[in-house]
């Protein structure tokens, strides 16, 4: 009797928003590390809280891939479950503004994703898929047309049942209670529930994506980062030894966004353009906001900016390319081209901040009141290289293919090797 | 009878390098805090182990300024003490190619430095000055015609004299052994021998300048980083009590240049120059090469290509902006006028990597045997960004005045206010 990994093995390709994924010949797990800063991991091995991780890259594959921009949580994992930039998934941020309307929308629910998931694909297929997110807010989007599989949160584990979310007393299965949002545990609630399927046997492919709640706080190889990541090799080494294909990667970097005495360096957009276009006439749109800002006051190193009057472009352009902070201002198309944006979902113009600044509407708009540590934050280029890890070797690929994140699921199906 | 603060306080002001500066009316320090990305500072302040700055600061001013690039010690520490970009001092790095000899000439002497330092002309005025440098490589260039004053380094401490120097005796005076020129002890012996100056009156400016061993090896907040910062912070409390005005500044940041797992992530550009236009067509220049290279293998952000026929660089500009790695390429010309660099000491293309990443020439010519830990460096944009720190208030400036770390001792001079 052919065993399941052959069964599969001979299983047809799939073919999912233009690439070509082969079907799990083990179980494979893609783990979204959110805010993982190639350095956290550094500094955790080297300080020996990962020994885990030391032993499988030992005979794995250490990358440094680009993430998507902009630099932010659910357009990465939306890139990274597509397999495809967000000018074919469409989430380009958490918010876009509605021209016809006025209003700022959010882009959460999935009416706004373009592409199907090589989840909903896979499982479509027959594989037994299974996601487990942090958030709430990224359950619907990354579980979109999952008929069959897994899918629940962290935050709301003790709301997911079998007719939605396909698994029934979550926190009972998973053996810990429904963790605090704003909290570490949100995550190792993730990583628990990963290893917990994985043995019931309930995934073939699983998807876990944390929070950085952890990150935003803690810089790499200070306490409470190495404490996570110590958490987290515990849970990477019961994966592998449940004879997971395994590949880490992560949605964004993270990076200190204050001066030396730890105040937060925020340039505010809306003030000067009011000023020198007239108030009214430009909008800015923060794209990471989003209703859970505590940990960052809705801060970024990413803008969007909507003008009344498409002609003013110039001129808030060379106005914005001034300020203090700013590294980059592009108009709708060129950053279309450069980031694969889809140009409907961005503003007119798209500014990025320097590495340890963000970008703030005004100062009345943001409440920093949360901040009880020094503001760390993403959004620009300066968090796009992140780590793609994998616990197996990778095969030789063509020597200028750019690797990304979103390429996790088709480099570990594809190019990693048998143990 | 008035005292010696209201007799300088009269002096006409100074005019150095087309900046005009005021006399000093108390004693002056300036520090350059070698690699002093902020968040050293941000994640000690936060760990509670520089309770003197967090006490400085408070009735201080902290800033945020961008430093020379390309961003290494010597270009930045002569544009701190000449006031000026290197494209009037002169020294662009440690090494440039002498076209006429194919041969690389190290910048370390002071007939490569092309304007008087301020320390120079304050001494002249009769303001009693004194220099130490951690390293003896810096001491030539920043005592350069310094007759009068006080200058030695710590690595040489034990061979200042009177004649040479304007000082004998540097040990005993300082009450520390000559230390080891890799070692955290190098900088301590600059702060301990500025404290022993100004409590002793030999010196009423003073220019301290360390060496970035620990900040080559530590990232921020860990505990080898924190025990330097402590360190700083206890001379620092000193010079504050014996009445120093004092602006903290930085050469450069400094950044992880590894993957994850901690391997040097180091694009050569010697090889693809040599398989596309030829052997020897192109010359790959390091400029951070010096004689001391174990603590970063001779591995920056930022090198020089030199070409036999210009007619090429379009040609090579176009390889090399496809390179891994690579931020950004420049043509000579470009690289001189955004970066206020020497045409004549630059190469014929600029090339600047990316954050996680750093240049070499040839696998061959890079020992990285030296490298005990995972490789953290500089030379890029991305190290720009360094701190200036006052324990004065800062008066008002023009907001759209950029701040840089050469402005230290125009702005201490001339903008700080009484304590």
């Amino acid at each position: 009797m052919p065993s399941h990994t052959d069964l599969t093995a001979d299983h047809d390709p799939l073919h999912v928003n233009g690439r070509t994924y082969r079907m799990p010949v083990e179980p494979v797990v893609v783990l979204c590390i959110d805010g993982c800063e190639p350095d956290y991991l550094t500094q955790a091995l080297m300080a020996g809280q990962m020994p885990q991780l030391q032993r499988l890259l030992a005979r794995g594959t250490t990358c440094t891939v680009d993430a998507v921009m902009p630099t932010f949580t659910n357009p990465n994992n939306l890139s990274i479950v597509t397999g495809v930039p967000p000018a074919q998934h469409g989430i380009a941020g958490n918010y876009f503004l509605d021209r016809s309307t006025g209003e700022a929308v959010m882009m959460n629910e999935p009416e706004y994703l373009r592409a199907p998931t090589l989840l909903a694909a896979f499982s479509a297929a027959g594989v037994e898929v299974a996601v487990v997110t942090a958030k709430d807010k990224l359950r619907r989007l990354l579980g979109h047309g999952l008929t069959a599989g897994i899918c629940f949160s962290a935050e709301k584990a003790d709301q997911a049942t079998l007719a939605h979310g396909g698994i029934d007393d979550v926190p009972a299965f998973v053996g810990l209670p429904v963790p605090d949002v704003y909290s570490a545990a949100l995550s190792e609630f993730v990583f628990a529930a990963g290893v917990a399927l994985l043995r019931a046997g309930k995934a073939r492919m699983l998807y876990l994506s944390t929070t950085d709640y952890v990150q935003h706080k803690c810089a790499p190889g200070t306490p409470g980062a190495n404490a996570f990541y110590a958490m987290l090799d515990r849970y990477l080494g019961e994966l592998d030894a449940l004879g997971a294909r395994i590949a880490l990667t992560a949605d964004h970097g993270m990076n200190a966004k204050t001066d030396a005495a730890g105040a937060p360096q925020v340039t505010y957009l809306q003030p000067p353009l009011d000023a020198a276009l007239g108030a009214g006439s430009a909008r800015v749109i923060l794209p990471i906001t989003d209703p859970y800002v505590a940990h960052h006051g809705a801060l970024g190193s990413f803008a969007c900016v909507y003008l009344q009057d498409p002609a003013q472009a110039p001129d808030a352009a060379a106005l914005l390319g001034q300020l203090p902070g700013v590294q980059m201002v592009l108009t709708q198309q060129a950053a279309a081209d450069r980031f694969e944006l889809p140009t409907d979902r961005i503003g007119d113009l798209i500014i990025v901040a320097d590495r340890l600044n963000v970008l703030g509407t005004a100062p009345e708009r943001h409440d920093l009141s949360g901040l009880d540590l020094p503001l760390r934050s993403h959004g620009g280029l300066s968090e796009q290289q992140v780590p793609l890890l994998f616990n197996r070797r990778l095969a030789r690929l063509p020597a200028d293919r750019r690797l990304r994140n979103f390429d996790a699921f088709e480099l570990l199906l594809n190019h990693t090797l048998p143990a």
